[in-house]
């Protein structure tokens, strides 16, 4: 198994707090050694980072958890392998252009059969079943809309190729636009709303505390998903299953 | 304008180097400071990174510039906007994944009349004639082969490719599909093959020496392409203008 992070706000915002914790599941209080990346939307453009090395240990994971990168849509993932050697070609989230954006995707679980599943435009650079079925979205989302469809259509379309996916098993997907962050659960994923008035929060992870309220203005609105609870002071909330759940600016549609 | 750097070798190699010069030149010894990139092949897959800050400035250019990252290929980019603005989605290199592989392409230069050019599967996400030459790129390549040409028909495909595009201006390439470093000019790459005896190199734009036989095995073998040659201590070749050249296992095929 692995674990997820998303985040979705209305004005740019760090996520360094919410990754300390995600990292830290990368071998040190979680098994998910295996690899992990992370993808930053801003604007047209997405910056990824992706390193075969646990999260806990590595480089690159450490300087994002000092940097801040602000960001309005943010996808995370650490991975504990199951199908596909650990290698950079198959740590998540993957990317493709699809209508001139790009659309990223980044799962928890086990697909069976999943690649029998044919293929068209979009083929795996790697060897997981995540990928694969990824590359089926992509071929479905391309053959039934020549350009970016609107949200609200882009969002009844993900929520039928989800559901028949999930045919084929465990799917816990985080997956974006750069518009819209989707999330679709067969399993469990948690999420959160933070707004004003904002309180204080703890890592379950780390002894790392955050006063929101110092960090935000009184507008902002920060939507975060993950696969289990981050913090120990907060209620979370679980998504509901199968069916798919869209965040746009900081909220739950 | 802008400056690349690639690099290809037959082992596994660490480019920090070439790169402490090529990052010095975003925004310190050189103009180009509208954002940087850098992709790194491992195996299948590659890891990009990818800022809109100077790369002199930059914390991940910092980091990269401390972190041995080995690799067979590389590709890096900095940037000096002309058509498109200052933005992540305009930062090089650009990648897509054509049959199954991560492709991976930066450029150097001015195309007139480029965006005229008519697109199909591959769209730009940003604004920039670059990525818009490599999309038509894309888009003949996968007309052209269904499924992963042989090395050598992918030279002769993409050498006719890059002398259309040629046409519009003026057109320094670096491409790769993790097989071969690609490297075409119309106006100034020049390349350095290091192997065995391996001497002593200093950098142009920093004051930092390399003894490189401390580094190497007596079968490495290293070429880098550059736009303008970045040690003050080796002889650096121009590459041949209009001709797509081809490195693979650090040589020039």
């Amino acid at each position: 198994m692995c674990e997820l992070l998303g985040m979705n706000a209305n004005v740019p915002t760090d996520i360094r707090f919410s990754f300390a914790a995600l990292a830290r599941r990368g071998g040190a209080t979680g098994p998910h050694r295996d690899g992990w990346g992370i993808a930053f939307y801003e604007g047209r453009g997405a910056r990824m980072f992706h390193d075969p090395q646990p999260s806990a240990q590595s480089e690159i994971a450490r300087l994002l958890r000092d940097y801040p990168l602000k960001s309005e849509i943010v996808i995370a993932h650490v991975r504990r392998a199951n199908r596909g050697r650990v290698g950079l070609e198959n740590t998540h989230p993957f990317t493709r252009e699809i209508w001139g954006r790009a659309i990223t995707f980044a799962h928890n679980g086990q697909l069976k059969g999943v690649k029998k599943l044919p293929l068209g435009l979009y083929q795996p650079i790697g060897t997981t079943d995540s990928e694969h079925a990824f590359c089926w979205i992509a071929d479905r989302l391309r053959a039934r809309f020549d350009t970016l469809p609107t949200p609200s259509a882009l969002d009844r379309a993900l929520h039928e190729l989800c559901n028949e996916l999930a045919g084929h098993g465990v799917l816990n997907v985080l997956m974006s636009d750069g518009r819209t962050l989707y999330a679709f659960c067969t399993k469990k994923l948690f999420y959160i709303v933070r707004e004003a008035p904002f309180g204080v929060a703890t890592l379950i992870d780390e002894d790392l505390r955050m006063d929101f309220s110092k960090e935000t203005g009184p507008h902002d609105r920060v939507a975060v998903i993950a696969s289990n609870p981050l913090t120990r002071d907060e209620v979370w909330r679980e998504l509901p299953l199968g069916k798919l759940s869209a965040f746009r600016n900081g909220a739950l549609v």
